[in-house]
């Protein structure tokens, strides 16, 4: 076997409302103690093909959002060999790519915006590019638009840019972890098991057949993008929680107004929405923020002093779920709220996180280097 | 006891998407043999109170709005008793009011436009009025907004009109039921026993809150107003269908734009939705519609020619409750759509009906005329 290269680096799951690359978003990055991908990459002379294992299951690297991803990386990489004859190939090189998630698959979570973001830093770190992170944020917008965001740490925005191409389309940082690292998330992972009747779904039809959605992403997301960019600069967590509370609810009504509608809200989503509102109610402010991306589970954001109530409240409810041997739940002083014991259903875990930093390299190393296999 | 003068109507159910008098709409009027309240309006100068009875049960009708349709219908009696002077005094009168619907009340209904239709119709009949229904409807209007639409039969709209003050709003006749007496309707009433998180609701909230609504009303509303009175007058089911369930779609998400959000489809509401697109795919053609009020029911629409098939599903899948007894079911041939047993729940009842006819006299007499009580 000849020389074996490789690199390994991790990416962070990002929580905003809309994937869709038809407006400007903003996005927190979540700790990767709690949720990353780790990747690593690695290319050989003996590889035959572009191969891809992910979680110990091998995947097609062979679609056309991949390829283009993995050509504008090699392009770059061939760059740096033109300008010096002594770099080796790579870029003529097959890649083998081994990737893991620290969290279940079960988890019901939309990792593909972790999993792009880790598989670009990987190869960006195993190629040795010179490219900033925005510059990588355009490459993996081809292959997951959400990836672009998971490139970053902190608070995230992803411009859309002008161009019909959308080749400016990229992230940028709002602001790091550092400037606001009270923000805390808990994670409803809302079990969806019940057989449902199969539907139509896919944003495009959302963009298709909505005329909602047209004034949303024309006059309504614009305004609350800057609104948003403020709340995060000023850590004015009401503004923040409210915003984030309208677009999740501006987001989903859309969905609801395409032909034939989209649902991603159940009832248990929709009771944990009416919880976080009754208890920010109870409070006298808003401590407490709900928002939801394309399935039913719930991201809570909140700031570190309010865990107390925020948790206490949510802990009051959804004990029995598995996730709360994080913290001690003795401590937690839950907000007078009568609660019905059957509020708890319906909730299989909870993920208690917060703003986490952008991807990070790793010493560990997930493929043979001998045989050119995952370990 | 004096004279006790007295006089019987009764009023149908209508369907519309949106309560709001913030936009004209369009009602179909369902049949009153399935669904109609019946009442009995009586005045004599012994009754001490103006009272009214509604199902058995003494009701207050000392609320603004209703003191405000009994005043505007005693100033019309006023008139003819002015005019003619050997008309008895009946404006002077306090009235007794009873009224009975034929339909359970656990069923779940909003009947509160039927039942304020057939107080306005049945005083107005006491009074001997000579006022058009539309007439009445400006008065119906003011004691709940629905209601001017169940003073007509077949297919209905109600005019915002152009004043500030709403004077000149109301229900106007698109067709009658003989233009279109094909369509039929299957109410599935949606059980919501569940113990639910209390929520702020309320439709003032969403005209305050969402940004959504107001384009709704102003671009979406007035054109979709315009193509529905179309596709009445031309009978066209599919493009009736497709417009009910599109603004069925949007009028419940400006309900979720609110802020914080309102929800009026829970998860059986929802299945009920996508059952109705998995039929019309099957069938290649639009054969049913749904719409949600501002509830969980759904109100199923088709053509008479088409009730085998849109029954021939709903039946297969809610067979176990009650309310098939009205057709021959074995008759039916449901389209062959593989179905999961556990689609079923969360129905409690159906109700097969038709378009059908306005108010209507009635020889039942409600009231005792020696005591002036209820039978």
């Amino acid at each position: 076997m000849a020389k074996i290269y490789y690199a390994s680096r991790t990416a962070p799951v990002n929580i905003a409302d809309l994937n869709l690359p038809t407006n400007s978003s903003i996005s927190v990055t979540l700790s990767q103690k709690d949720l990353r991908t780790l990747t690593t990459a690695s290319c050989s002379q003996d590889f035959e093909k572009d191969e891809l294992w992910l979680n110990g299951q091998s995947h097609s690297l062979d679609t056309p959002r991949t390829q283009q991803c993995l050509s504008d990386l090699r392009k770059y990489r061939e760059e740096l060999e033109a300008r010096d004859e002594s770099l080796p190939k790579l870029s003529k090189m097959h890649l083998h790519i081994v990737s893991e998630n620290n969290f279940p698959t079960a988890a019901g979570l939309a990792s593909s915006a972790a999993g792009f973001a880790a598989l670009i830093s990987a190869i960006a770190k195993l190629y040795e590019l010179p490219q900033t992170a925005s510059d990588l944020s355009k490459i993996a917008r081809k292959g997951s638009g959400s990836a672009c965001r998971s490139l970053f740490g902190g608070y995230v925005a992803w411009e859309m840019g002008e161009l019909e191409n959308g080749e400016d389309s990229k992230a940028v940082e709002i602001a790091p972890l550092s400037h606001w690292p009270d923000m805390k998330a808990c994670i409803l992972v809302v079990s969806d098991d019940k057989k449902d009747v199969p539907s139509t779904s896919g944003m495009q039809l959302t963009v298709k057949t909505s005329p909602l959605f047209q004034h949303r992403i024309e006059k309504v997301v614009p305004q609350r993008f800057e609104e948003m960019k403020k709340s995060i600069m000023e850590k004015n967590f009401p503004l923040f929680a409210e915003l984030t509370m309208k677009d999740s609810n501006s987001f989903h009504a859309t969905c609801l107004d395409s032909y034939p509608p989209i649902f991603y809200l159940n009832d248990t989503s929709k009771r944990i929405i009416k919880l976080i509102n009754l208890l920010n109610e109870s409070v006298g402010e808003i401590i407490a923020a709900y928002t939801y991306d394309a399935g039913p589970n719930a991201v809570i954001y909140y700031e570190h002093k309010n865990e107390s109530r925020v948790l206490g409240l949510l802990h009051a409810v959804f004990s029995s779920v598995d996730g709360w041997q994080k913290i001690d739940v003795k401590s937690l002083t839950p907000p007078s709220i009568e609660l019905d014991p059957t509020w708890g259903s319906g909730v299989s875990r909870v993920i208690l996180t917060e703003v986490g930093a952008g991807p990070q390299d790793s010493d560990e190393v997930l493929i043979n280097v001998e045989t050119g296999l995952p370990k």
